[in-house]
């Protein structure tokens, strides 16, 4: 039996947590703490591919852009490049972190970074109803002044400071350019980091010239399509819940270890998981398994490696411990 | 006979010209400009790497960098991660780039780009003495604070405006990570994008560890290595002038077109070319020759595809026209 393919996404929390400033030292240290979660992969002889968020960073590189623009009239750079400076500067982070950890471990494995592009359908109906917010909070008359000046959508923010945020169209990933050479570098027995924060989003036009969309695309949706093209067994997102809950945080909240695919459907039209947080998690572990996937895992990044944390989701129920 | 297999450094120029304000408009269609040169390697049936620089687009990250601290106290990244980002933002334009030109072409080919680390000596003599101007001016207060606070060196700017800028070493590129994966996705048909602006620069600690050197790689010396490294046949600088010349801009300008290793030495000793511009370049191909490659050629990015321009080093003279 060949070795098995597994697909990892970091979540936002597995390289920089809620109550930090978010310095280099910081995501450095908490990536390096994730990925020693990762080292039984290694060591159960899986073959790896490591996708991961970019919300904190790709946040802060919006921040900065509308920052250089306002002091020195640096010009902006549009949501598909600041995703791609995201893509650069987090994929090596994580891969030379990834060096070290596998270093410590006395592991000789090769870690390599793909900048990755995501193709999208411009027809998605996202594109005509933007919900995806980004960037900094304006005022009322700054939001109308950028909404005039470069046609920038808005939506107030009810549930935190007020104020308005741009908002953005988050499509379905169609494909990730580029996975036969993923699957072929992972095959080959290099860790391979790709499709970071839901790759660049791009379309194809009438031409076939490849354009960028201003949109972001979901991690963990672009993740879940990323393991379904290579063929990976399993699917893992690492995030800030040791498990899958109903009833989250109610007096009959239940943890729910073992799961199958009928029934987690069945939860999830229920509406039991939060929009915006697991709901599209647990949407992206569906479509890995509906298209061929044998295993989906949601569990906290700082307990994978821990067998007895962790919630499985797989076509029938399969109640063993991975 | 297999095929050539060629590095092409894209200089600052090719992607972003020096009247340009640098909006992602002007880049993407400077690029486009220089990839459409790139074609008869193609036609030629040629292997192709692709280097380019990052000076204006990690000044630009540099100074956001700075404008974010200041207006909304988010903390600056340093110079690794700047470097990386700048990787993730111009390698994935170059490919989408390539990408379109190719499909006007009517070419079948897959571009890809690495984010690529190129490992220095922190004992290079460079570390005792910074030359490398980054980031923005600062007035004296300022350079002194940030002295003090982040023990970052500051030069005076005496040929320009005036005001003070940080200076960081510039060592030698000892080693491209990843270097044979680079060669092995060149070599089965991809064009690879790879060690953008000099490659982000780390070192091995006593650990074997990687760690983040705080300096910036010269370029068309790491893309040199890079073309060493992988037994490339040909090394390509595309740069803002024609040709090379002996003594440049003076009454008895003279251009060199068909240039021999030792001649070239020669003028590079004699102070023919101009630090910090032509003379690394000319370095850059010498070191590509001594070490098996077979011809150097610098060039103006938009005349690439025409013969008649651009000078040829090899070992020994060799009058031919590519």
């Amino acid at each position: 039996m060949g070795k098995k393919l597994a697909v990892v996404a970091l979540g936002g929390n597995a390289l920089l947590r809620g109550n930090q400033v978010g310095t280099i030292d910081e995501q450095e240290q908490n990536t390096t703490e994730t990925l020693e979660n990762l080292i039984f992969f290694i060591d159960e002889g899986y073959d790896l591919v490591i996708t991961h968020g970019n919300g904190p960073q790709v946040g802060n590189i919006l921040m900065r852009n509308d920052a250089g623009e306002q002091l020195y009239g640096i010009a902006q750079m549009p949501i598909d490049i600041c995703v791609a400076d995201s893509q650069g500067g987090i994929g090596y982070m994580v891969e030379r972190m990834f060096r070290n950890v596998l270093n410590r471990h006395g592991i000789k494995k090769n870690v390599i970074c793909l900048v990755t592009q995501v193709l999208v359908d411009i027809n998605d109906p996202a594109f005509s109803d933007p919900q995806k917010r980004i960037g900094k909070i304006y005022s009322k008359e700054e939001a109308d002044d950028l909404a005039s000046r470069k046609g920038w959508l808005f939506k107030e923010e009810i549930k935190t400071r007020g104020g308005f945020r741009r908002v953005v169209p988050s499509p379905l990933p169609v494909s990730v350019m580029n996975v036969s050479i993923v699957h072929d570098l992972a095959r080959a027995g290099n860790i391979v980091i790709a499709s970071g924060g839901g790759g660049v989003p791009v379309y194809l036009d009438e031409k076939n010239d490849v354009r960028p969309a201003e949109a972001v695309i979901d991690k963990d949706m672009a993740s879940s399509l990323l393991a379904t093209q290579i063929r990976a067994e399993e699917f893992y997102i690492l995030t800030d819940v040791p498990y899958i809950y109903i009833n989250y945080k109610k007096p009959n909240q239940e943890i729910k270890e073992f799961l199958n695919y009928s029934d987690t459907l069945k939860f999830l039209n229920q509406g039991q998981f939060a929009k915006g947080s697991m709901e599209p998690k647990i949407r992206a572990c569906l479509d890995f398994l509906k298209n061929g996937g044998k295993k989906s895992i949601i569990t906290e990044a700082f307990k994978l490696a821990d067998k007895r944390y962790g919630s499985k989701i797989t076509m029938e129920y399969e109640d063993d411990r991975r």
